[in-house]
């Protein structure tokens, strides 16, 4: 392995973005030494990456790359993406590999490239459903073909493995596939873009990896075929099912199918990375008030209907019909990382930070082999559950499926996961900043620092340098959005940093055994919602530090019904560390009421207006204990519910 | 035609029934005679059959009847289960031909029931698709087929057009038609059912009116096929699509698609009805108590998710994504009644009137020639709007499309519209009984009475005797459910009637020219849902009367965004009688607050509870015009809400 290789650049390398600009690390990495996200890495590489690759071939996706390699007969199995599946997992294992070398991973991801490489057709086309099974129709349903789609993610694969691992054997195919999308499509070609983003931010990347302008350019091309209404939507949604119900730089909020909406906001942000036309980032900023405005879960999933997999209107956002596909909540990370390194504003790094705690993470069992695809936030009692547009394979006792007919999300949290310290920390000239804590060990130029934390249970963040140049630079901490007090000390004195765009800033010559102390003070506190969302009218959520909690059937007193809780919002809520439970969380505990329902009448759904609504005093106080949204559904599926109704005064 | 034609029967003839039931009237017909309902069937004669046959030749149907008589050339247009759609408009023509013979009308018959007797094989199998498209798959694909569905709303038009026109050429198919599928199921034959329950209440119907009691074996047959598991539901929704994922003996509760059950629902009573079996009729009740003690909204209207267009859980009630399908009202409506004549209770007429004046009716537009398919409780202000599971024709300008992909509503809408006399009044030995009130012309053996009121709008009902026998015999009024209070006169005296089951009864000898007034106190009230539905927790819906009302944006101060609006709970509430708006209505005018949303950061969806919900000084008061809900939508679509947020203490 190069001695050169740039190892710790990950998804995004904006090293030669404006001064302006936060970068991703180009220097060592930033690793994660311990704790919470480090133990999920270290699950990810010993469970999730494995069952993957033994899902994907249970699957089919596997044998429909064989079949087009002409390695197996048979028929092709699943659906038109399935390769995607393929790229997203093997973009994990690329991550995985420079994180932490493994021998068995190493086989797979070889075995898996050599099977791509042959499945490749001598003209650079690359895609098992339409090598095996129509042949004829390739590039002739753009709409729903997902071809540019698949080829996006094997771009996106193959900077992994270049990346992390300075293996070029995916690169030589998906440059060759790229190529050969160029000489298909452009002005004076074939004037298409896919109907799901993906291939943009893509292209984007490849380009700044392999320094050819050209695939930034079929990237803006692409970018700039949307909005013509010609794609006809899926079932009763319109062309912003895909995104092609506006010019982009027209676009004036998030609309339609929810991933494909974050994909192309993504790629909106890379271009404008790229190209620096103010109208593209006045759109993504555009589309990240409206999202953050009215059509974001507390969460920071996204996506409120079923129907379309799409975002509702402002503040329809129902607890219990929502759709907050892990992709999506996904893809939001992805753009919000963009705009993090543009503007320097924490409010990136915050919803970043909500999304990863509560959104995303809500995705993957602690067991590592089984994923929610959709995540709401409310379960009902009920006979059956919803929790996926796809039917989904076997249920695993921890209530997710093991796998989906769809299966865009395991694969999502398996590379996000694996890459994830590539979005903890970033630098420039001045120094570098921290925006997600945990325990990791950072290098930057002549320096290095180590940052110790029981964060997210705790906001006591230690942060010690281990070596310093002898010139000043500025150590950057991000003050988390949820902290309503905080405090730093240097070497046990009180520091004093500037506030800017959310983050203090400590600039000094630091030595070797400084060590840096941030608190932030971290308590339960309760949340209302804008009263225009009517699903949560009159209810509260429980927020601790960046975690929403929950209240899980499991965890009340036997026989309560979740639906007949309310909560005493003046009462004291105590956490309790439980290192035993759920894989070791803070819950938390409150009072509540258990409404007397004998006096509604049982055969009443509607009744006319007796009189105002008072806690009646047949209701019964009981104890509430909550835990975080997150780990829901880990001891099978009970009722669970985000939001709790106010007892009356 | 027939001197002795039972014009009245209408679409259930129970007239074998025992003695404890209530009777379909088998006289003369109850005639609605002028005002709200009279108007509407007026309408659906002048307008709306006429604009049927001209959509169903636009949208294909009748052209695929043309394919498979042999009678033109081309490629089937639309979906397997077309023919549905020629069937119930054909229907609504048959009892409007009894109700008022027209010529034009009757020319529309004759043309398309030649051609479905053309189009019949020699064997009795009828339905086009299978016919042209799919001529080696007849039978094979029962889950998604629709060819018994088809073949029981072939059943029902021709019952239509024997009872109400003595027209025998649509009952010689369907039975030629019956008789061929007799052959091919039953035990030992092919042992399966339709993914979608139909057949079977037509198949008792056509019991009924045959005499043949193997159509009832084959209805029980069908009946006894469900719950198998083995239908593959539709995307992620399972068995409980098809109704198939219990015995029906054995259901707990309304599940699954919300049609299908509904009309499954209805076959179960009847067949109760008709085999006096126990368990029948307590699954029945079952599912009755379990749909209206959680899974309908205050129009009566079912299904809360556009996924698998089915019921949701318990109190998953959501005003904005709810489904509210129009043949799903329609459907409990045959449902009700056929346990309002079993049980004799109002409780099934209360929630036909529900049905009648809300879910049900909010779906033609005052014009006749538009149809809402989904009929959700509120309308945000959107870009879009999303009516339809299905993608509309052409929007008229009500606001409502002229006509779905799927048309089962609007075709359904008529053929009720022309009926619909028959739900209104029923006969017992005693006497006979008033379930819905409108200006009537009823008689009932030597007996004839006349009704007039301004209902839906006024609570006064005028019954004038104008012919009677010289024994006793008993008039029952049902009081409706939303009724207080009332009084009865008998030519200016109080009368004392008997209270049972939620009808007074008057028995007299009564004389022509006996006067009966009932005076149901009809004024606005203020409705509130169990506190279990969340997403109208601390609202409130106005009613009148039968009638539910909403805020539509048209009616309210410019400028003022429905989100934004609370109701003052304790104000008064104004009835205004305008007969020059929407069609007729009253309005009502009542206090409210606009909320002051300066309070609330605009960047903060959610924050911490600062402090409890008060009314701010800086809300300001505003009138708030509520309307009708049926009459939403008809001068273009803007935001419309029926729940209501109270206004703080």
């Amino acid at each position: 392995m190069s001695e050169t290789l740039n190892k710790t650049t990950g998804p995004v390398d904006n090293s030669h973005s404006p001064n302006s600009y936060y970068r991703a690390l180009s220097g060592e990495a930033a690793k994660l030494t311990s704790g919470f996200w480090a133990h999920r890495q270290a699950v990810n590489h010993k469970v999730s990456l494995k069952h993957g690759y033994a899902m994907l071939n249970k699957a089919g996706n596997i044998h429909n790359l064989k079949l087009a390699a002409g390695l197996e007969s048979g028929n092709f199995r699943g659906i038109n993406f399935y390769d995607e599946t393929v790229y997203k997992w093997l973009e994990g294992l690329g991550w995985e590999l420079g994180r932490a070398p493994d021998e068995e991973l190493q086989a797979l991801a070889d075995e898996v490239i050599s099977l791509i490489a042959a499945a490749q057709q001598p003209n650079g086309y690359l895609n098992s459903y339409y090598q095996v099974v129509e042949p004829e129709r390739k590039w002739a349903d753009l709409d729903f073909s997902h071809e540019l789609y698949c080829a996006g993610h094997l771009i996106q694969a193959a900077i992994a493995f270049k990346r992390a691992v300075n293996d070029e054997r995916l690169l030589e195919i998906a440059c060759h596939f790229a190529d050969h999308i160029e000489s298909v499509f452009g002005f004076g070609k074939k004037e298409a873009a896919c109907g799901h983003p993906e291939i943009e931010m893509a292209l984007v990347e490849l380009s700044r990896l392999t320094g050819e302008e050209r695939y930034l350019h079929l990237a803006q091309f692409f970018l700039d075929q949307r909005g013509k209404k010609k794609m006809q939507g899926l079932g009763a949604n319109g062309p912003e099912y895909h995104q092609d119900h506006v010019a982009i730089r027209e676009a004036d909020g998030v609309d339609g199918h929810a991933v494909r909406q974050m994909y192309l906001a993504t790629a909106v942000a890379d271009l404008y990375m790229e190209t620096g036309e103010q109208a593209l980032l006045e759109t993504s900023q555009r589309l990240w008030e409206d999202m953050t405005r009215g059509k974001m879960y507390i969460t920071g999933g996204i996506g409120s209907r079923y129907d379309g997999e799409s975002f509702g209107e402002s503040y329809e956002l129902p607890a219990d019909q929502c759709y907050c596909e892990t992709c999506a909540a996904i893809g939001s990370f992805f753009w919000n990382w963009r705009m993090l390194l543009i503007s320097g504003e924490s409010r990136y790094a915050d919803l970043m930070e909500r999304l990863l705690y509560n959104g995303i993470l809500s995705s993957p069992g602690l067991d590592g082999v089984s994923f929610f695809y959709v995540n709401p936030l409310m379960l009902r009692n009920g006979r059956y559950v919803r929790l996926s547009a796809n039917p989904p394979e076997e249920q695993k006792s921890s209530g997710r499926p093991e796998w989906h007919k769809v299966a865009c999300c395991p694969s999502n949290t398996m590379r996000l996961r694996a890459s994830l310290s590539s979005y903890f920390v970033t630098s420039n000239d001045a120094g570098f900043q921290i925006h997600q804590y945990s325990n990791m060990a950072i290098s930057f130029k002549d320096s290095q620092i180590t940052v110790e934390t029981e964060y997210p249970w705790d906001g006591q963040i230690k942060i010690t340098v281990t070596e310093s140049s002898d010139k000043p630079w500025a150590l950057a901490l991000r003050v988390p959005g949820w902290c309503q007090n905080f405090g730093m000390k240097i070497n046990g004195q009180d520091a004093n940093g500037s506030l800017q765009k959310g983050y203090v800033t400590l600039e000094r010559i630091w030595k070797a055994g400084d060590v840096l102390e941030a608190n932030f003070a971290m308590s339960p506190f309760l949340v209302e919602a804008d009263p225009r969302i009517d699903s949560v009218r009159n209810c509260v959520a429980i927020q601790r530090g960046p975690i929403v909690y929950c209240l899980e059937e499991h965890d009340q007193e036997s026989g309560v019904n979740l639906l007949d809780i309310m909560i005493d919002t003046g009462a004291e809520i105590i956490s309790r560390r439980q290192p035993e439970l759920l894989g070791s969380v803070v819950t938390l505990e409150t009072t509540g009421y258990l409404s007397d329902r004998s006096t509604w009448q049982e055969n009443n759904l509607y009744r006319p207006v007796a009189s105002e609504i008072k806690k009646t005093s047949s209701d019964r106080k009981l104890n509430l204990i909550a835990i975080p949204y997150y780990a829901w559904g880990n001891r099978g599926l009970k009722s669970m519910r985000v939001w709790i109704p106010r007892a009356p005064e």
